[in-house]
């Protein structure tokens, strides 16, 4: 839940509103009708229940209480469309979501289009103008950024399973380019240092509180691991070594038949992958993806490094504006890095397990199931993707998954220790 | 495969394709672009994939071995589209079939137009003149017929997992009416009698050679088993008594939690069904279907009766003509009847285990796999139900599914022996 | 159950019942105290479990209902060792029972001995001189001897998945020897014949009552199937042939991998079979065991043949006395045939699916789940193995197995049609 | 593996050697030789395989290497026996070690007898005598000591699947006693302390290396939660409450129908639980154990409270001797615990993932496989239990299981913050 109040209000808001929402819809321009409904595995949704789900969280937690005019779109859609909050009531069960062919698309985006009214025209009228409103209305545009990332990587497995291999649509053209400079790793002294979210802006619960922990001295890589570096961990036999795996990934890997990134295929000499854009060669100067935290981990043993602490990311990525590759530049593939960088791109894959922070408190009610009842058998993940809406993201951010996990644009940043003793 | 060439030709068998096919397509006006795709259980398949395999038989078994012009019209759907022909090559995994948002439905019915028109301009060119084209074209009406029925079993199951219930349509109301009178059941004297296809008309290979067998005495039902003896079955703890049933179908009871037919829920004192009209009340003397062979037998045995052979079925319906409640009715739910009857309405299980008659010779190459690879782990089912066409029953036609499937329009009819000892 | 009292009373009874008691303890003597514990699959049980089976069966059947005197051993022991009568009260699940390690195999001896010693006092008090009583007790003999069957192929398959591959026993040598010389197959006109279990002899209630059946032409071979022809067949590629298979039969071939019967391993050149004598030669002229009903079927059907149906077999067996190579003969392994036969060696699939005789009455309690609800999903086999005693066996016994069992003594025998038309 | 060699040498060594590797045989005095084989799930082995690993350990990692006259005992055994050495070959699949009914169990232990003597008299003559030969035969008893309080979880776990409820021995009588006194929490005011392993004396490669870590103030309750106190959590609904849960765990809860403890049963009005002594009572004031992680948690979200760090657990123990109720104590049931403590009786979770500590470095080869490769999806216990032998715990020792688990002594400790702010 958030901890603090959105500094925008009235018109500024309303309109921020309009454009994420407005967001959403675009993503989904490309889908034909039958597209919206078909869930490839049970951690997936359709994309029709992800814009029909982020709007009654609208309803649910905005309108219904805020507004007390408002009438339910339709009650038999609570039941279709809560994700997990135990507390609201029953709910679809998530492997089932695919079944859902009724309501249709069309009765969706009316859905959408009534309960953005009544938020407009709530805000417009200062039924929102209190702390409690403005906050849950702000976690809601979060909320919603998060289902954008999370539509896209859905429709992404999806269109894979499907022969046909279709396209989304075509990405912008991101030349292969120059190889990127050799750029020392950069060095931390260590000590207690300072990780989490301050100050009266926006962020999840995850993020805070701002809390103090003890670093040894470590390096980091200025760069994302490239897809042809990865391609050389393959070629020596990474896949076939349990000597650089952890028992469960090695488990994994031989459960699941893993050879290579999800969605890499060889054709011939060359690796192809599956992406947005249909297939697509894999260009070696781009950073891979679409890898497990089990893939990301034995690559790093394979280097002889190892991945960065969530906080060592912190602590260096602070230093810089949270600029890079995101959703709005279009390249529906990760491109070539020319310069280093720790935003965008591609998702990495900390050591750090998922865990509260100390002093964590999550909030009373059903929203507080937000995030802290995923604190278990997950790692988190730094610096958003070309996936990501550039203002989701910031230096706090904290992204989670189970360490199987590879259909998100998950990639790889090394890091080694230099305490010498 | 047939067994015999059909009787029509030129014209009248044009006209007879264009009706079963657009027949197929009128199936589906009620359906949402979003219906067309979801597969709600492995043994079921999309509506659109239905569309689509029919089609592709008459492309891959008409056209192209006999219209020398005919140019494939996507050579990448014979993977998807074929569903068990082994000899045609590799297919798209059954549990997969919902996966096919592409190719989208407006393009599924343009493969049927493009199709449609090449068969038909080549009947009329006389292009399909000989024995074997008109065979195998005739062999594809009748499996087209066949998927009409399954596309309506499948989307019945698909809605009923969609928690608002949705209506295919509105049924053709049919009166619960007087009770039927107290008939005697049928009694026959046993001995050597002749079952099987004979003549020149259009079967399956399954149906043939015709051939003895020898029956003992028994009597049969005029009637198929009512909602109401169900009900009653149901009270007497039918589905809590391990002794009326099959040590498989007791441990189906328990793993399944069955507690009634397929689709039957309990509201309040009564019980209710979903079916293609939406949630309906069970009318007590409308035949029970949806329910398994296992409780087809547990039933007969309650009843201290048994379910009849196929051969018992036979030779008392061949007394009858070929006439009942056919999906040409427009009811879609098995309706009271009033009057003794083979025909139409629901299926009725037999106690027979689908094997090859004797002297069964399956086709050669492909065609060959229709329907002798099937012959085990199934039971046969005789005499149609209320979502058959018409025309494509007979008395010697056998339908067959596995002893736990419920989700086809499959009820009871009870027999006994009669044999004084 | 059985339909007829037994024709031995008295001390003659009382000697049978010491030798098939004895029996069955024989041939746990090359067990170690751990090998009697251990379950394999489900569908195994332990022998421990299978020596107070058989126990329990005459405690419960005859001594409770029969003897008032006698005292249940242990009342806990109920739950244990029931198999599957549902009348008489829950029971251990069957894929735990590989988890009782207590009672120890010692405990279980002394509970054969007391209930061995109460029949037999109570034979001799003649307590048990009434017709049920003694029908009972000769059918805890015939089930007795059908677990002593059990036991070995349950053995063998926990033995197989030993790494260590430990033998049984060393077995009876039985040289290869000469090929047996070209017989022609039998031949049979066809038309309606009796088969079924006549006279006041003990059978099993599935064999009863005789009956009539009409049956085609047919030829049957006089040899069942030798590993050399199955060899043929995979060398042929049988096994990934689909058009050999049933469907069901392709599927099992792909889940399970199979390659060859079970057991058999290739060494280079040649095939080598696990064994209750370990790891020995497969044999070229002897019978090809081990295989599933859809191997056996898959064989015919490349093999230009069929499998045989129950009733045929029967016609034909019943020209012979019961006489082949039995348990007594100390054969662990199938040897060659150098005469025609129908009995022992190995179990012939039939292509009957396992269902009641017309006019079937299942008795009435407990006993009367003995076979009757297994009547689905299963396939006949005929004629008795190397591991059944030889005085189970007659000409209408009825063994029964699901179409994907592999672990009984299981082979093949062919038919054809012969009708000319 | 070991950062640090033994200080015993010689006689001392020895001494030790044959009482680590004696005490483990003692454990089985109470076993069947059917009780040796059971493997009741795949997370547990059978007790035969933990006596052969163990000396499979001694007769790999020490006798081969450093002895050049010793002869591997079977070399057919090295399969059967290694545990997860991927390094060192293939091995025996887990889920299968409950085939293994050879090698007998008296062939087990005359292999153990082989090894012992083998290493008795290496240590006579010198042949051990350097660091590495020392180190590894160390870590070999430290193994050893785990693999013995497994072997009672595992016992544990296989006797309570068995109707009959086996005791494996009586424990020594713990009475209930006193209640103990109300003492306040621990306080602890946070800041940078030191955790991990120091020293020359033996510890686990996971202990070190020795390092910094920053604390928040915190408080942790001088006991473990008692069944009484958990018998509240339960009758307040605790697992009818999804609001206390993980969801992870709250999935685990309905998945497995969890409703107390592992182990715990209602009898009327009263909980009973079974353990190595059979169907004990359980006793309000004793440590609650079999216990998950999901339930951990549960209980201090419910109680207001959290689960303590591992950090913090360690910084506060370590203010106390290693004393507490150990294996050697004979009680085989955690008992009523009247002063404060940290050690023995049973383990309690941590909320910290089992990672590796800054700087963390595996050993070469197979014995570096020993931990580091089991570092994601576990949770880390502390303290010991009364199944622990007392030698083998350390204040820095890490134990580790994933969430889910029950089956081992786990139970309860809370903490919370005190930071005030």
């Amino acid at each position: 839940m958030t901890s603090a109040p959105s500094d925008e209000s009235g018109p500024g808001l309303a309109d921020r509103f309009s454009r994420v929402r407005r967001a959403t819809v675009d993503l989904t321009e490309p889908l034909s009708a039958e597209d919206f409904v078909v869930q490839s595995m049970p951690d997936a949704s359709p994309a029709k229940w992800h814009l029909a789900h982020t709007t009654w969280f609208f309803e649910t937690f905005v309108l219904t209480p805020h507004v007390p005019s408002y009438e339910v779109f339709d009650e038999a859609w609570g039941f279709l469309f809560n994700s997990y909050y135990e507390s609201v009531g029953p709910r679809q069960p998530r492997p089932q979501r695919g079944m859902l062919t009724r309501p249709r698309i069309d009765e969706v985006r009316e859905y959408r289009e009534v309960v953005d009214e009544a938020v407009l025209s709530a805000l417009a009228s200062g039924a929102l103008d209190d702390r409690k409103a403005l906050e849950v209305l702000e976690l809601g545009l979060n909320h919603e950024e998060q289902h954008q990332e999370l539509l896209l990587t859905d429709i992404q497995h999806a269109f894979s399973l499907n022969p046909l291999r279709p396209a989304y649509r075509r990405g912008v053209a991101s030349p292969e380019g120059a190889v990127r400079t050799a750029t020392p790793w950069i060095e931390h002294a260590g000590g207690v240092v300072g990780i989490g979210h301050t100050g009266r802006e926006f962020s999840f619960d995850n993020e805070r509180p701002h809390h103090h922990v003890y670093l040894e001295p470590f390096a980091m890589s200025p760069y994302r691991v490239t897809c042809g570096e990865y391609a050389e961990f393959i070629a020596d036999g990474g896949y076939r070594r349990p000597e650089f795996w952890l028992s469960d990934g090695w488990a994994a890997v031989r459960e699941g038949n893993w050879q290579a990134p999800l969605y890499w295929e060889r054709h011939g000499e060359n690796w192809m992958r599956f992406s947005l854009c249909g297939m697509v060669p894999v260009k070696p100067s781009s950073p891979v993806c679409h890898v497990s935290y089990y893939e990301a981990d034995a690559f790093a043993r394979w280097a002889g490094a190892r991945l960065p602490t969530e906080a060592e990311w912190e602590v260096l990525a602070r230093a810089e504006p949270v600029r890079g590759e995101f959703a709005e530049e279009g390249s529906l593939v990760p491109s070539v890095e020319r310069s280093p960088g720790f935003f965008g791109r591609a998702w990495t894959w900390t050591k750090s397990p998922y865990v509260e922070y100390p002093g964590f408190r999550a909030g009373p009610g059903a929203l507080g199931e937000y995030n802290g009842k995923f604190m278990v058998n997950q790692l988190v993940l730094r610096g958003g993707s070309c996936f990501s809406p550039r203002r989701h993201l910031r230096t706090t951010y904290r992204n989670f998954f189970p360490p199987w996990a590879r259909w998100q644009v998950s990639g790889i940043r090394l890091a080694r220790d230099t305490r010498t003793g």
